[in-house]
């Protein structure tokens, strides 16, 4: 019987999504909840990790189970033995033949700035920039990043895998008080890609680089001449549509 | 020299604000920070304690200290050495007869509660009830909080202070998406007094209890009547005016 699962959680007292011995992890206490109502071990397997420190509004993840337990019953089971920084929001059955990574179609990360004064209460939920930043700058160096592109300028350096072709349909800019939110929605993204990504709009509406050499950049692959990483804690992924 | 600090806090992971022996508290933090600088022992004094995983967006306090230094610099150096769930909004120098607690004129605190879905990223910022709430009774409710009052109803039951008169002078209902934002606005507040009215305004919005009733209930000064103190992780103090 195959579950799928979406759920949120605060990644900032998680060593990550994924499974390690010995740390805190996302999958790791999922998973322990999962094996204990099962009677025997259980593995999930997500849409994708997510970073130390990023947070998830509706991650997706499927498994499998011996046990034929009714979608409500799991969830309250799963709600009530998990900790508190994790919520399962919805418990479904799916067919054998769906993968909760490879049948994934589009993604949507949301990227979350302060750009007024420190708040200690959202540093775990947005990037405390505390600066102004041109968004408008930053609205036309994004539509460089639309469309199809090899992204190897964003990807991570240890990211080894050959096929760094990604689509991004959308991205969107969102001002409330001071808190600016940039949504991307892809067919998918590299490790690290959308920070970089982000880190490079920084760049920009800071001045110290002009939107129209954002396209040149993608062009060249050389993630050295990009600028920083955006943090973690920024970064939520929002939904994952299948 | 006394100085004054406006300073903002996650309270999720103190033991409360005030200064414990072997605890990490909001107020132990500060004064060791401030001692070190000072050279010598310096004790802050707040417009008054929060209660533990309580947050502040504007809590105010004064010290004395021996060194003569620019506030630009003093908020400089406190927040390079604070943790980054403290952050000092403001540093000012005031007369020697300004006192955080007996100059305070008026306090406003806000209380979040998520109606919506349990949000694990929320859950250091706002209450998560959950639930709906009829909105309106609660606004019928509040009218009979406001005004000059005996608030022994909502007093903390170790609460010795034999004056439990306070002032409301307003409370207003915001709602955005799912969380309902109630701020109080009064010459100051008994410990637990927020989260108590909050407690049996919550309990109006689920009608079991009747809007009508709580001017009564405050005429009879009894704790045990009205339901619950709602959780300290939705309250934060918002500002305090002088």
């Amino acid at each position: 019987m195959r579950y799928k699962i979406d759920f949120s959680y605060d990644g900032s007292l998680f060593f990550g999504y994924q499974k390690q011995p010995n740390k805190r992890t996302i999958q790791g206490e999922i998973e322990r909840v999962l094996s204990s109502i099962n009677d025997s071990p259980v593995t999930i397997s997500s849409s994708g990790r997510t970073d130390r420190g990023v947070n998830a509004l509706h991650q997706i993840a499927h498994f499998d189970f011996n046990k034929d337990i009714s979608c409500f019953k799991l969830k309250g089971a799963l709600n009530s033995y998990l900790p508190d920084d994790i919520y399962i929001n919805e418990v479904s059955k799916v067919d054998d033949d769906f993968h909760a990574r490879y049948s994934a179609k589009r993604k949507t990360y949301s990227y979350f700035i302060n750009m007024g004064t420190y708040n200690p209460m959202k540093r775990c939920q947005a990037f405390q920039y505390c600066k102004k930043l041109d968004v408008n700058l930053m609205k036309e160096a994004s539509k460089h990043m639309l469309g199809k592109h090899d992204f190897t300028t964003f990807a991570c350096g240890e990211d080894r895998r050959s096929d760094k072709v990604r689509e991004i349909y959308k991205i969107d800019f969102n001002l409330s008080k001071d808190v600016l939110t940039i949504s991307f929605t892809g067919s998918g993204f590299l490790k690290y890609q959308v920070r970089n990504m982000v880190g490079l709009l920084i760049k920009v509406g800071e001045k110290k680089e002009s939107p129209e050499n954002v396209g040149k950049l993608i062009e060249q692959k050389d993630r050295k001449k990009i600028g920083i990483t955006a943090p973690a804690c920024g970064l939520t992924l929002i939904n994952v549509e299948y």
